[in-house]
């Protein structure tokens, strides 16, 4: 059996024959001093969205959380195993991050879930179900507007969900005091897969605009 | 206050004017087919190592959860939020992958905070604590063992916990399932951010080896 | 007193010394043989979207009906004087347009009426509350959501009552029957003031895409 | 099927790159700042007499209400809706504009419906039938004098509607107030699509005259 996918391994080798070459001394240099990287981003699995690529991330530039719909769940300090609020932990006491930035995006197959409610678990276990449910309230009104398109509840949820990711944020002590101190800001993104726009959420209203509107070369049409 | 900080929106800008301009088409069918990535990377959130980035990854190819550590605790079906265990799920039952590849790192940062348990916690919550506990049998007797220098325990419990997660992937029974049926293999994966090197894990050993040996062009140097 | 307002006789003079200068033989045309435009469009009396100007029509072009918020009563044919029925009945029987367009925009005052019942009439007639309702069971829905911001509940009624006017466009026999004959094609567009997109209705999910997203140079940032 | 017509994609694609990138900062601040028009405009349907067109007007100058011929309903606060009246309604007691033009034009297709009582009723709702009730009595009077041309009158029947349709602004007691208080003037206008002519209302006598008779490059051939 091969090691690795033979995929992983073609990449691999354009990686270390092109970037990897041409940025030796930037790894050099973040393997010794280690890493310092301003900005958290809180992304979803998707394949299609991935934050290196979508902001041209160099190395040392970004750490990245990554799970179903990019969610954060609210802080609990009990004894439970908690990943992300592991890395939170990490990305602003340790590493003390001076953005945090919660990235979500169009066709999202976990809000997708979320909006179908009666639909069989994905398994015994029902991960995805008890991991979305942390959206069930918004995800039953937004569900039950019958007067939105199947694609604007999508959005619209997708959106709700980033405003609901950043106020939990604001639940953990560290991050909220961070950010009272003017030392931390957080974010809200969300990309469209299909036209490449980048919409960020305005901290004031909630509202999603378009930063660089006008650059994107294409249609949104699917 | 900017909407988001201006190194992302410089590298958006640079991804929309090159790569998503060059792949449209790509895209375009990414969102209108839904994805199909074939391999889930389970991943660390360090900054210095990207899946994307180190596999040289096209749109739509890997499935990518990161975590401090890149963990997998194990099956556990109770009502608690489990990020890792939903992400698997999907990737599973839904995307049906073929491949999970659970890929660590030298001078990971979980690893060397497993490696000090009695550094003061990080915050009231220690999440990274108790997330890093699921390593702990492993990090105490690595820690013992004072025969090995500093960075060999590091990179030693790197491998142990890799090798410990691939493990738990197989106490999910879906997994088990699918990999016992050879619709699915597991794998496991180290980077070696200063020298560039992937060292992939012999399935039948547990030991990692170099399948591109030779290909790398630089020594390992610390 | 002055006949007609000073700005209106300074822009009359630039268009008859200009646009009218260079397109007298198109209006001596359209005065001897009549006017035959092949698309009707129903939009909003706001002064910041004028069709003949968002569409750079030229005489001729476009028969327009302008009404507060470019609503479409139902189809009732009692005696009383139905404006907009009337204009629908001309344009359909009479002039035999192809295409008819509801054209909404955002920040509609209209709409922002509709989403405030608790207002003051803004006079004893309370005529703007009586024509907006008709959009009322849209409004009472949409404003309950208390999850989607101010702008998100403004823009999602904006386009919800787009679709509600095409649908009762359908509920005039001519129009239904010219429709099925293919003699005759019902859309929806909508118009951001401030970053000059055009956003148009796909017909058979009912969202608003751009069918030239790209071009529009700007912003959306108000 | 096409979103939108060729025609209006192609108009639009005009717009924005031409009037719009010119006025950018003009459509950034009515949007951000709202509408704030000084004139009414209460003009027809007609797709030769755009009232933006034929008074030049800058986006945001004129708040505008097409009907057929240019009617204005009398007041009449009962429950049903009235589209004319509630943006009568708006303009005078929402933006307060100074100016209301009621403006018709020359060969008024639905004026010449009031003048052919006895033709068929274009469908079965003869929605122009009783929207043209409106200005019946002097249409049989009119129709009735035999000693004046068919062409003349329209032409008289067109003017006789401006002033009846002046007549009803009085009837709503808050453009009566307001213009008893001096902070409305309400004015009639009438456009000569063959000769671009622009006739203005003396609202002394009712007469039509040409405010700025000479500029007019050319003769009122029919």
């Amino acid at each position: 059996m091969k090691l690795l996918p033979d995929h992983l391994l073609e990449g691999y080798r354009s990686f270390i024959e092109g970037r990897y070459l041409a940025e030796t001394q930037t790894y050099r240099a973040l393997a010794r001093d280690g890493q310092t990287p301003e900005t958290m981003v809180i992304a979803c699995c998707d394949s299609r969205a991935a934050p290196e690529t979508i902001f041209g991330s160099a190395p040392g530039e970004l750490f990245v959380v990554r799970n179903v719909a990019n969610l954060v769940p609210p802080y609990s300090p009990d004894g439970e195993f908690h990943g992300t609020s592991a890395a939170l932990e990490f990305a602003v006491a340790a590493l003390k991050v001076k953005h945090i930035v919660v990235m979500g995006h169009g066709r999202c197959g976990g809000i997708s879930a979320a909006l179908s409610p009666d639909a069989e678990p994905l398994s015994k276990g029902d991960f995805i179900g008890k991991w979305m449910s942390l959206v069930r309230p918004a995800a039953e009104a937004v569900g039950a507007n019958a007067l939105m398109t199947a694609g604007e509840r999508q959005t619209a949820l997708e959106r709700i969900s980033i405003r609901h990711s950043v106020a939990s944020l604001r639940s953990f002590p560290d991050i909220a005091a961070r950010e009272a101190a003017g030392e931390l800001s957080l974010h809200g993104a969300w990309f469209d897969i299909s036209s490449g726009e980048l919409w960020a959420m305005d901290p004031q209203t909630g509202d999603f605009e378009r930063p660089l509107a006008g650059i994107e070369p294409l249609p949104t049409s699917g």
